[in-house]
């Protein structure tokens, strides 16, 4: 196989959040990196650029934590003039009701196992935001170009996993064919749900799979797309 | 006129660069902001802010001191989410053999009035790099998708208004008609040309056409798409 045919995929969570500081659940509401979060950003910038990666474009979700992610990366790889995707489709699983709130507050209120199962089991919808509800996706501008019944009020790992395997076959994939080199900055869970598609995980596999804030994950296809080991 | 139909274009200069803050020909030369740069994109944002503009789209050329502009504009005003598109067109005038040199230097050489020429007239590009130059932007991958015949090594503001023509017809207005509300993050002479086209200016008009660094310069349309006084 041809060496410089290789195409190279790199996946990206945002770096640490406020309320990642907070430790509260945060979903799709649109919190600010952290001063900790922008200076992990820069690191996964330094390491990037060290390990050889040339950004032919990019893909990032439409929150702003991930979006001030690949600025501050795009910046330090000197490539700002990269094409950028945006795609609601790469946000973090909806949290539903539980979004804004402190995690061990939730803890204390029904038990250590639901939470674990809420944050990483691969069916297990956290109680959705009640109608009405201000914070629902569907009174927020960014989501207007949306068809209404794909916006959710809480997700499951297999509901965010729809969408992002949508984005992936109708964006992801072509945009990584077409440059030869993507980075793709999104959240803990889409990329879950991500990882688990290009590797063939199973659901019980995905439970184990933590993706730490602004670590660059590499992936490398041959030119007909196939995942090398 | 339905006052909601109105579509709203505005157009900003990036902030102050290192080399503007050295009084150097920049043109296609990829130079970042200076602080006063960053600072200056901060204030244009709470101008926009504050004067009550929402942006819908954004568009911006592929040098980084734009797109850094765009980016601080665009964090200001919460709305990293909106689409960016960046098109080589909306780049700067390109300054040939001055890029770089700093003005006083080469009006000392050439005198200032052949200096003025170069900057504001209409039909009097500086002269171009010489071939094998390696600032050619052939040889540059930002520019890999361009038909070589259209790179340039020197521009007249007549031929960096060609290129900013096309890119109004084919992306500004579209996007503007169909966003509502468009934010361009363009140049010096890239912005006089459109602004020259949008506002029918002769070639002397245009001389007389200064555009001030981040200071927003808004147009609002009705919903014919017809310029608004």
């Amino acid at each position: 196989m041809c060496h410089f045919c290789m195409k190279e995929l790199v996946l990206l969570r945002h770096g640490e959040s406020q309320w990642n500081a907070e430790n509260r659940f945060t979903g799709w509401a649109d919190v600010p990196l952290s001063v900790r979060g922008r200076r992990e950003s820069e690191l996964a910038a330094r390491r990037l650029r060290e390990s050889g990666f040339v950004c032919g474009a990019a893909c990032v979700s439409v929150l702003m934590r991930a979006v001030h992610t690949l600025n501050i990366v795009l910046a330090g790889l000197d490539c700002a003039w990269v094409p950028v995707h945006k795609d609601w489709r790469l946000n973090e699983k909806h949290y539903g009701a539980l979004q804004g709130r402190n995690k061990h507050d939730v803890e204390l209120e029904v038990g250590p196992e639901l939470v674990q199962r809420w944050r990483r089991a691969y069916d297990c919808p956290p109680p959705p935001l009640p109608a009405g509800d201000e914070r629902l996706p569907m009174q927020d501008p960014r989501y207007a170009a949306v068809p209404p019944h794909l916006l959710p009020s809480t997700e499951s790992l297999r509901d965010t996993q729809r969408r992002v395997r949508a984005c992936w076959e109708e964006q992801l994939r072509p945009r990584l064919y077409a440059s030869g080199s993507l980075l793709v900055v999104a959240h803990g869970n889409s990329l879950r749900a991500l990882v688990m598609l290009l590797r063939g995980l199973s659901p019980a596999g995905v439970e184990q799979l933590e993706i730490p804030t602004a670590s660059p994950l590499r992936f490398v296809y041959d030119d007909d797309m196939n995942l090398l080991p």
